[in-house]
């Protein structure tokens, strides 16, 4: 896969584009102006591996609330750059808080809530203004939610045969690159700017990006706006993305999945499925790891059903439980490969195949214990009791033994 | 999007390839000798829309069982084509239990599993003069846990330069064009032959589908092997399908993924996931519609976070559940799109550009009650204590209204 060429930007520390890995975003749904919640928040995102964060200022109290959060977030140990996210009133929040104009890294704005005519034009240059003279990235977020009106009405009296769906896509594309021209002009640097172009529909989303990434050269975010919750909300995204980057296009991407749960200040914050499911998506494209790879066969008539799918969960949940912390420690281990496999089949390849395997006994009068392989070699049989207990020793084991030494450098 | 041609197969009164739809299949995880528990599953598989399913068939109890199988599925009304899973025994299987045979619609076979030599050729040759005879499809499916050892030792000496990766790319696709040329040579006709070849790398997937697309006109079958489960399984299995789906490529898909729970017979069979993510799958990449799509945004800092997430989870829940009972009482209402947003800033157009929405109060001074959209125009406010129910019985009352009357035809 070749990645498409994209200008290089930095927000604060990070970079994104010109080739750098594509960077995992996330964005928090606290009120900005609770900071004990939204740095809580925001650590957790972070902590999972979340490399730039969002959150909304809406009003004065929230950008009052922006300084002191990041404050607290440094007194963490947290440098996450921070992502402001600006509707209507962007000109004039950063314009009175200049404190949080500078606590911020990027401003997100949107082309289509930023009013009309000479106010859109003054609105906009004055966010641009401010951004440039503290030396912010700004992130063009164009939503077919909040779409630009001049520009659909342009399009849908220009093109009355068009379909529906067709003149909005033009109209998403000609709002993004208009207001990218508008910035340009305004000389505000392209190695400062992002853009964004987000539907809820998957085809039109990959008709737009495939624009913006032949007829510019600026960096890329990615994501389907408004995709769900649940299974058909990570499968809307996964295969969105999933294309876009196959096609070498997206230089940091986000997924806007509703949490499946509501807040528990007693269990893992639901609001990080979002970090989890990007880096999900780069890692199974190929571009970026970070958690070793549990493979397992489905389980058919041929496997003994109870036994591998505890197994199988088992291993995930322990892989899962300890993937954080394994991939701080002991870098590298985040490449790894488990495999689970049901019976011969495809089990014992399938296990040599992987760093660690193991190939439990299927119903076709196989041996009644699970073999075990470690790099392609065989390392006996697990026999006693709990063999899922065994198994999740040995990877653990085997973690400390072939990752631990980075640690000591 | 431009699909790839492929010759047309039928399998029993199921036809693929050649243009139709993408086909969605599953596989039974019971003891098929267990005719009880096996009926059950594929009843409730083929419920869910699975419009094939396969089944192991690994010794006489499973080949005795099929026949009996296929005559309950009949007496329940379910005309489901079944394919049979062989390994290793299926020449032999097949020809001492014709009966098993002509129950069957489809024979997978596995090109690593027939054995090596004459004798591979002699059971290959057997299997295809049996389908042959009673006219039954062949799916020719290599697996590379279970790979053909003369073709990956032959290309491991031809090619010692080469990465292990490479070189079982190219096994796999050698492999499967042998078999299929096998088939051919003997006179096996091209209408009843499918192949796939799964790995559970999703880069070498790809490398391996698009080169068999390339190189014959054969119908294709999708799918990730060994994806394991949960998040993980779906992300890695959605990004490989919608990325060859997007290619033209593919004419029948099915997910391995390992079921997430253990089997309760009071609850829904947790096997039935696969058919749903296959369905999310070509649903989302714009190829097939079979559930209403709920759009939500993720929420954030400008919306109010428990109302707008238990509303999302509400109306998802409700059209999950609803969903398949629609499908089939009220036909087209699967192509309807639902919104459920969280404030203003998108709010009003992705509900009003939805059949049916809603856009909750966010917290900058919006209106204090949920705004409903219907096809575009404002139906009014949600007054009262349980916006949740009043919005769902809404959504089944509109879908009643909109689509009721297809049934009375």
């Amino acid at each position: 896969m070749e990645r498409r060429h994209s200008i290089e930007v930095s927000v604060a520390n990070e970079r994104l584009g010109a080739g750098h890995p594509v960077r995992v975003q996330s964005m928090t749904d606290t009120i900005t102006a609770n900071i004990e919640a939204t740095v809580r928040q925001i650590l957790a995102l972070a902590h999972e591996g979340s490399e730039l964060v969002r959150l909304s200022v809406l009003d004065d109290e929230d950008a009052m609330a922006v300084p002191t959060i990041r404050a607290q977030l440094i007194d963490s140990g947290c440098h996450v750059p921070l992502v402001g996210d600006f509707h209507f009133n962007g000109h004039t929040l950063l314009k009175e808080h200049p404190s949080c104009a500078k606590a911020l890294d990027k401003f997100r704005i949107n082309p289509g809530n930023l009013g009309f005519g000479q106010s859109h034009d003054r609105n906009f240059a004055s966010i641009l203004e401010i951004a440039g003279k503290h030396d912010k990235a700004v992130r063009i977020g164009a939503n077919w939610g909040s779409l630009n009106d001049p520009v659909r009405q342009r399009l849908l009296s220009e093109h009355a045969d068009w379909p529906l769906e067709k003149v909005l896509e033009h109209a998403m594309i000609e709002s993004t690159l208009e207001s990218a021209s508008f910035a340009i002009n305004m000389g505000f640097p392209a190695n400062k700017l992002v853009l964004s172009a987000k539907v809820s529909h998957v085809p039109s989303l990959l008709t737009i990006y495939r624009a913006l990434a032949k007829k510019t050269d600026f960096a890329l975010h990615l994501g389907l706006t408004e995709a769900g919750t649940g299974e058909s909300a990570i499968i809307a995204s996964t295969a969105a993305m999933s294309i876009l980057l196959q096609e070498g296009i997206g230089d940091t991407l986000r997924v806007s999945i509703t949490p499946p749960a509501h807040i528990n200040l007693d269990e893992e914050d639901p609001r990080i499925q979002e970090v989890r499911v990007c880096q999900q998506i780069l890692q199974a494209n190929g571009l970026r790891t970070f958690v070793p790879t549990v493979r397992s066969c489905p389980g058919c008539g041929r496997t003994q059903r109870e036994i591998h799918r505890s197994m199988v969960i088992q291993v995930s949940e322990f892989v899962a439980s300890r993937a954080l912390d394994w991939r701080m420690r002991f870098p590298g281990s985040e490449t790894m490969v488990i495999a689970v496999m049901g019976c011969v089949v495809n089990g014992i390849k399938e296990a040599k195949h992987a760093n660690v395997g193991i190939s439990l006994p299927g119903r076709a009068g196989e041996s009644p214990l699970p073999l075990v392989f470690s790099d392609g070699e065989s390392y006996g049989v697990l026999q006693g009791e709990n063999p899922g207990e065994q198994f999740t020793q040995f990877l653990e084991n085997y973690i400390k033994s072939h990752f631990g030494s980075r640690v000591a450098k």
